[in-house]
């Protein structure tokens, strides 16, 4: 190990000696997808924050105070069969947090619109990212967000001139590179969402699921993919789509992971003797029952991977300024990213940042990276190498705000 | 690794040739205590779901379906103040999710009090664990339940005959032995928390954040405490409170991590200067703009451990008979711990379950043992033992059902 | 006075011996137009009364239990500015009450989409009403509905097959004819709110109400109009508006009410100099704070009547084949209006009907007729033909249902 | 007609040359008692003015802006069983409205604690008029409420030296006296509710709806009375409870109206054949699907009467310093029952009180009064002296205020 107090900057890098995940001997992971409650309770919190973000940076010059990474997803009930069906009861969301409502400008208070900004921010989302779900009819949209006090807002500002102040004590987690089961699995549930596949196979709703796992060579993916009501006319349709889904994806599989046994299953709870099917009006199953929160979906790599190092902070909604629970992690996998993409030695790497509260972003209490690497010998230019990336990637970190901003940045 | 399909249960067993955690340069974790935003949410949820599932035992003597673990605690204002202070607005707290209101007895509809039980079970918690928080006060308690249908009755009586069958496709994720720094840092908030404390120094709210990080033999722990105002007369008092916190932790340090060098900050965002303190006038900073959501605290260890392998699933609220999420995490803990326990030679053990929707809880779709050993040559007996002791713990699955009830499991 | 006892049916006519109204000294009436947030109140429950309706007419050929007039309107925030605004915080519309949303057909249960009807019913009504108040973005549309119990299903279609039974005891009351002053203030809000006028002056909201004082031959109208605030670009323009209002509204009393010296006031709490004026971003107060509910704002006849009879019922949100706060209101003007245009010798008829729960509808526990005559000497045959009137309507009273869902009765 | 000027206060006395209420052939009068829903919510909004009222008086020494007289009250669901039954989802009560949230005190902004006022207020009031409503078990109380705006505090402040202004342009109607039916409609409520009928018939619930109806010398008085369930083991005693109810009213008729010959039908849509009886958990119908709402209820002479004439305007949850809706109306009322109390020739008096916004209180637009005298001839000192009365009672209208919020003036 080595401990660098540089600049007050403590980056402590270490070689891990074990076996890279690809070749544990089993391996899981999951992507909760577009239309899946804890995603649309996530989608919601950072298109609020967006929003936000942008209604204050235009009027104001500078991203305000807030954080709104507690969205609930209430199910609604729902009602669909064989070539129709509807909604009987609309999906609720709530978005609560705080946001920055009053802001002095020279002497008078001016009032942000913060109801409107929320309400208009979530609804455009699902307009951008459904085709049969209406924000509208089947969605009731509310918030309860406290307005931060006077006070918070000078300090704000103050803040705003240089480095921000890191908002609460927490830590980023992140790794890379991603490994064969776990790009599999991002690309199954992105390849069903691409406008394309819709196009082709529009019986295919939003929300799916995929679940991943791997012993030795064998890869087994399961899929819980929503399907369209009203775009299906009977079982037999229904099942032909299931097949198809299976043989693109099957087919997808080859090209992203070559080499290994592949198996496929789509909803694997149908059981047409019982009429089960994963039928849906909207292509969410947020429409009949089930219930989303933020931070409960994926992990800023687009996973969930409970055989990783991981952080349980919920990037979306917080404010991209001075919120370490959201920067942090992005943070951690940038840098982890690019040490194994500019040091080619590294099989592995992963890193750990722990803010301390009130000190500059630009100072963690720690840094902590772990690299696997192919030959120990070369384990001392692998740590300067390291090293660098993150002291650099860290100064850096403010360039990030505008990124997220931008939503140039994956946070689930 | 050895995959063994047995009466198909495929066990793996795998031994992991890398450092032990407590050995490793940075070792970072958290938990988030009583009082905090995320355990109240958690608390609220599983206090539901216990309630829920006594009331359906008792009447019907089995555990209807339910699932309630989408609670979302909405932060209140409150106006602390040295000596005194008031709640301004409550504390909002929803309890989303689902639960079989209607139960066909004879063919005549009995219905289940689901608003009474859960307003009545969330604000009996309060009472037992808060001295402050008045929950009629305080606290709107608010819930939004949605009925199972009657299939899902009758579909669940049909289960309940035999092995439940799995609800879901999730995982479940355990390790044991925790490190010293783990067990310092649950210890910590234990103590503080623990009615014997709370009589020599009432001043110490309920909600305590407990940050611990290892470099090397150094520990630095970091409180979060909220203070009781109305029992803090002026700054003076403040401090010598955050004295004794300090000292007292760090005699309890010395008994749990022994040969540590171990360093405690409390409060540290303090700034006397500027006005700030962290005070409350409950207990929680729940009470003034901090909100909570169910599964974003601690897991079944009572920990975060980001550095651990860990599942994102929340125990707290689901119904304690056939959702896996809840089941296999708390068994994955139980099958390690047993593990390091019963084999003095494992040095650390991780267990992961991977549940298949539909089919027998009692059968996962793996269940994925990794092992650090000492000696490396005693890996076979290793192997052995532990194979046999997660078979064992797994057909006793369906025993952990009495034992949440009962509130005998540690869940978060 | 003559009590009749025909089939049950008791009538009783009594010839009152007093002043008209038109010839008292003082006289008072109030409307609330039609974006006063009473109004929106009224207009939300019955439009959710009216889609219910049809839904359950189209499906199952009958109008099925519901009662949703409780609506309660909590006003949102804004900021108006002379050419500009924006809403901060949305209007909270919360529809409460109960309907039918289980239907027995055949065996198994149908599901009523109950959300999605009245959250649709209420947004189109606003659509159609407003010019600048958007239902997706300055609303949030919320109920609270409880469905009926299977019993209540069956009850119902027992009685859809004859004459319905009351549901309540509870009394319906109506008059003729309007006076000039109850005639002006209608017509005036019906001016200001209609498409022609709308395109001449659009800068006069939606939100109109009228104040109507006659003192002997002198009339005062007291008229808070919601100005646009976008359309107006400063104070000067807003004067303007004021006064071209004033000037047209005096041009139609010279039409309405002939030979009365009439006086009309617009924004009587307007101060320039402290900077109030009456701007709205949306055209409804209920963007600033205002709250509305249903049943406090006028009567079947448009009017709120101090100084005469009138029902406490809110007619708007009750199903419209049962409910006698409903329909003996609007019968009770009806049958007042038809004596008063077919009897020339009546001067002026007052109804009140008082139901019995679990009767036919047809049959009120007393119809009781008062009749002003301008000769007392035609009193018994006034009598006679009123009692006719009436004995007829009540019979016809079913026939009020299909009016009332094809919105072509007046109710507010 | 006598319109008189007096320092800008125009009072008008007329003689109105009519028949006396109790004389007319049909009279109809309704009382809407302690646990009626749409009282519940009459009082939930006036308990919270007046605990507001309270707070602000305490610390500032005036009543600050306020006016929260719209609550809805949603019906919950319960299971009322003979000797038994529970709550099965809560009540939930709405507070709507706005309240003066910030005090400038001396150049600081003092909060004041809104929520906790308010959810204490309702909760108490329910505590103190129910014995089996428990509000922290079977209510959920809720609130909207949005602060007034900083200047509105300052204008507050300086109305609140002199006389306040009218807040509105609205009216105030009363009358006096009561009929013989009027009295007995509202004694049999309070005597129904009377702590002593409590202890001697603990079976009848708290909402009590009386119903009555006169045709000539023949009263007939429906009463609707809530039963308790836990306390009625069967049907028969449940039949002897309906039988207790209706003799001790017929004997309180004898007093309260002598010389009529009166009927009186108690729960007049129980059906013991299909087992519909009026059975309730807790007291009142809002525990089953009975929504209330403010100002639907009584008038401030605790009746609704149809047949005389009367404000709209609900008296409950108004500020009692400035709003003319609340003073206006109680004021009308003490008007009309001092003129015939000391005016012996006077038979009926009716009043009625129009404000002009932004005017002091003690100035109404016009004070109407019509006076039924037994002899016409003294219409001239009847007509002077009524004169005399209504100014002063007008010149001591913000004595009012004190009476009101310490709960001595009847409301609704």
């Amino acid at each position: 190990m080595i401990a660098i107090d540089y600049e007050e900057l403590k980056i402590s890098v270490n070689i891990l000696n074990t076996t890279p995940t690809h070749r544990l001997p089993v391996e899981l992971t999951e992507r909760k997808g577009l239309g899946h409650p804890d995603y649309i309770a996530d989608a919601a919190a950072e298109a609020s924050s967006v929003a936000l973000s942008k209604y204050y940076l235009e009027r104001f010059g500078v991203i305000l105070h807030h954080n709104v990474d507690k969205v609930l997803v209430v199910g609604g009930q729902s009602n669909p069969v064989f070539g129709g069906g509807e909604v009987l009861h609309p999906i609720y969301v709530i978005v609560a947090g705080r946001a920055t409502e009053f802001v002095n400008v020279g002497g008078s208070l001016v009032r942000i619109p913060i109801g409107t900004i929320i309400v208009s921010a979530v609804k455009e989302w699902i307009k951008r990212n459904f085709r049969f779900l209406d924000p509208d009819r089947h969605v009731v949209v509310d918030y309860m967000i406290r307005s931060g006090s006077a006070d918070l807002v000078a300090t704000y500002e103050a803040g705003a001139k240089s480095v921000p102040l890191a908002n609460d004590t927490s830590f980023g987690v992140g790794f890379a590179p991603l490994t064969s089961l776990e790009r599999l699995v991002v690309s199954i549930e992105k390849e069903l969402n691409s406008p394309r596949f819709k196009n082709e196979l529009p019986e295919v709703g939003e929300d799916i699921k995929v679940m991943g796992m791997r012993t030795g060579s064998k890869i087994r993916v399961t899929i819980a993919a929503a399907l369209i009501s009203h775009l299906i006319p009977d079982p037999d349709h229904y099942i032909s789509v299931k097949e198809e889904i299976k043989n693109r994806m099957l087919d997808l599989a080859v090209k992203i992971a070559p080499g290994f046994d592949v198996e496929i299953d789509v909803n694997t709870a149908d059981n047409p003797k019982l009429g089960a099917f994963y039928l849906t009006v909207t292509g969410t199953s947020a429409e009949h029952g089930d219930d989303g929160a933020t931070g409960r979906g994926n992990r800023a790599c687009g996973l969930i991977t409970p055989m990783r190092r991981m952080s349980l902070e919920a990037t979306a909604g917080k404010n991209p300024v001075s919120h370490v629970g959201k920067l942090y992690n992005v943070l951690a996998y940038r840098i982890a990213e690019k040490i194994v993409k500019e040091i080619p030695k590294v099989q592995e790497a992963y890193v750990e940042l722990l803010s301390q509260i009130g000190k500059p972003i630009t100072k963690p209490q720690i840094a902590s990276i772990s690299l696997l690497l192919e030959n120990p010998a070369e384990a001392e230019s692998a740590r300067r190498y390291a090293e660098a990336i993150a002291r650099e990637e860290i100064s850096k970190i403010t360039s990030l705000t505008d990124l997220i901003v931008k939503e140039q940045v994956q946070l689930f």
